[in-house]
């Protein structure tokens, strides 16, 4: 059945209700403009449901008990309770139920349109709704995509139809598997390989296309988590891929032909290999673009394609950084200019603009150990031609890393611009180094110089001390 | 047996090697001048051997335990195994054994001289040495004092000779008392109470003179302490205070009468009522100073009093932060400004002067929950005349909160000076949250304006998230 197609009128529509979709509804009802929002999945977005909150849900136990492991006098603990973890995370994804979110979005207030939107036209929704329908939804001032990101398949044979586990999968899986592939060496293959291990997973086979894991941190990072899955007993393999995928019975065993030969047997394959953007089936054909790559923006998040500038891409879509806080963090600013620009106010702030995009996005793995980096790694700064200054400190020789646990291994690395004597990028990796990392986004993102730093005073006995340390290295 | 009074001359003569006279050592040593450090005791000072190092060690396992028992899949964990505490809190100190501080002493390499030092007229230091001979050291360019403190004893009738202990012998403890009685609400006293009472003391009475435990931090911090010590079932008193104590039997039980009229008795009393500097006996009499208050000495730790500048006073004893880090701090300063000066180099670097000391100094108070400043509290804020304006947050509605386990209650408040919008204080109080604050260290010390943070993405999903929150909350 289709309903007459009536449209509705709003300030802003947003296709995808993601966080950054979310994030931009927020700050544009703030601002005053009445906005609408789609989702054809669930509100809250991938973060909330088979990404960040359920995986860290599933590692918080692995974490927690390798940091008993190291303290004399507690313990030992018994074997985790997997069913009690899956339990958790349960909670953690509300039970892949959005009405909260959607509760959210109609408090903020906004309208929450369910259905598959697609652009028709210059600033021209067209909703897919659940019930057969098309509803046309029109934008008065600006329309936002934030439609994000899918994982991709890649196209090796038997392996779609072999119906992997992707991250969403993965993430709100009912069960742990005896035996794991796991094809990828990047965030989500580390952190779901371990997390799996850690729950029961006995056989983990990783197959790493490269020559290392986590590809866009410093080196030494990845090999750590190389090291810590090894140990774990999780079979990492370099430099090799599937060439073919076998699985005759639905659900049943999975066989993997190696690229060099040989055979994997598991009960469960994960594909964690890249990210799909969400630039396909949207309309974009419509108002002139071509569907592929990122939506190219400006620092305002703008479409720079699209003229009259009333198309904003934000999150994923546009490729800047696939990370959830950096797409909220856009949001805010695509937000903002909405209102600003809607109301003739001035549009170029600094606020108003995503400059932190361009420096190097802050990350977490929660991995053991944790991997945390902001800014440019080396390699990076190097090729962009700054001039490049390396520090390096073990962690584990700061008193406050030793006093967290016998054995605590960690490393550390700044790249100072020894121009203006500023840090470029600093990665952290050892047991629970995540909450160092916003000291570093500070640091690099605010410019803030060495000679200020070192009247910053790391309390003692903190972990925190490694700051101090990795300046007198620099020779403060 | 007296030795021949030889003097030896070094350019630097530094009194007490604790942490801040150790550095001293270093920075100077390092900038090319002939050093010794005489030390009465122990070479690594109160804090490697009696406070910083040995209480966390303590209370480490407390923390961890806390943070297992949120976390469904994990555990049960048996009871503590208060033997391997101790035992591991024995290899942090070394046993009490400070030949590797020697050795590295050594190294530096400088002259350690054990023994008591005193001053003994200008740049000339007498060392009464274990033999029960005397050094004299005479310093050709810098003396420095860096005695520390001890832990004071207040003059309650019976209670020196009740001999009570002190945060060195709580920290040192070979046993857990079943029933201890602590005199004092701040650092130590909150910290060994609730170390004591998860390592096995059954009934622990705190007696606290006023009406808040860690005065120095925000109110609402030192009152999430006490509604966590008192659910853990440690009784603590607010208002009262010991009037009499009595230990008719050496080493056996401690009757303390309170200024109520009733009584308690324990098998340990523990005196955690602040600090004495150690100005006293040190010779300051033979260089025109009158022992009592803090040596007061100018930004480059110079001893303000002392003609011709040949003296400095570093760490507890100049009173102007009682805390290791900071003290390190002013040694860094201290020794390189000597060696400036020593040099005829210029002086006045912002290298060269402890500015930090008066910004508010960093601390974490390794409780559960853990409790962290940085700068000024809101009441010291509007006392100096700022323009204030105070932003609170629930850090345990933040999601990396959540996903560190079930319950998590922790609180922020930022106080923020309205007219260069910059953060004059930060305060957290959670589990775990000692490693934010050099974030804040960072943002107080550098005075990086909120318009800058706002560009510094914490990363999701981890506490750290609460800085978004804040300057969320602040209206941007």
């Amino acid at each position: 059945m289709t309903v007459p197609d009536e449209p509705d009128s709003f300030d802003v529509i947003v296709i995808g209700a993601g966080p950054a979709g979310e994030n931009i509804v927020g700050r544009a009802v703030a601002g005053g403009l009445s906005t609408a929002i789609v989702e054809e999945h669930l509100a809250g977005g991938e973060c909330s449901y088979y990404a960040c909150i359920p995986s860290k849900a599933l590692l918080r136990p692995m974490e927690l008990a390798a940091e008993v492991g190291r303290v004399p006098g507690l313990g030992p603990l018994g074997p985790v309770d997997a069913a009690a973890v899956l339990a958790r995370r349960d909670e953690a994804i509300a039970n892949l139920d959005d009405s909260g979110q959607v509760r959210w979005i109609n408090g903020v207030p906004a309208t929450f349109v369910r259905g598959h939107g697609r652009l028709a036209g210059p600033r021209r929704v067209e909703v897919a709704t659940p019930d057969g329908g098309t509803r046309t939804l029109v934008a008065r001032h600006a329309v936002a995509i934030a439609t994000g990101s899918r994982p991709a398949v890649p196209a090796v044979p038997g392996l779609r139809e072999a119906e992997p586990w992707t991250n969403r999968e993965a993430t709100t899986a009912r069960h742990v598997p005896r035996r794991l592939v796991v094809i990828g060496g990047g965030v989500v293959a580390c952190e779901m390989a371990q997390a799996m291990h850690f729950l029961g997973a006995e056989e983990t086979v990783m197959l790493v296309r490269g020559r290392r894991l986590l590809e866009r941190v410093e080196p030494f990072a990845g090999e750590m988590v190389a090291a810590s899955l090894r140990s774990a007993g999780i079979d990492v393999r370099f430099g090799r891929s599937a060439a073919r995928v076998e699985r005759p019975v639905p659900g049943g065993p999975v066989t993997v032909h190696l690229d060099d030969g040989s055979v994997v047997e598991a009960d469960e394959i994960l594909v964690a290999a890249g990210r799909e953007l969400g630039v396909r089936d949207i309309g974009l054909e419509t108002v002139g673009l071509t569907p592929g790559g990122p939506l190219e923006v400006d620092d305002s998040m703008r479409v720079t394609a699209v003229p009259e500038g009333w198309l904003y891409a934000v999150g994923d879509v546009n490729g800047r950084n696939l990370l959830t806080h950096m797409g909220k963090y856009q949001a805010r600013v695509c937000g903002d200019v909405i209102v600003a620009r809607a109301k003739g106010l001035p549009d170029d702030a600094p606020a108003l603009r995503a400059t932190a995009d361009a420096v190097g996005a802050p990350q977490v793995v929660f991995t053991d150990p944790q991997v945390c980096a902001v800014g440019r790694t080396e390699e990076r700064a190097r090729a962009e031609g700054f001039p490049v200054r390396v520090v390096e400190y073990d962690i584990g020789a700061v008193s406050g890393a030793y006093l967290l646990g016998d054995g605590y291994t960690g490393r550390a690395k700044a790249v100072v611009d020894e121009e203006r004597r500023v840090l470029l990028g600093v990665t952290f990796a050892g047991p629970a180094v995540g909450e160092l990392l916003h000291a570093a986004t500070i640091a690099v993102t605010a410019e803030v110089t060495l000679d200020r730093l070192w009247h910053a005073v790391p309390s003692f006995p903190t972990v925190s001390e490694i700051w101090l340390r990795l300046l007198e290295a620099y020779g403060l």
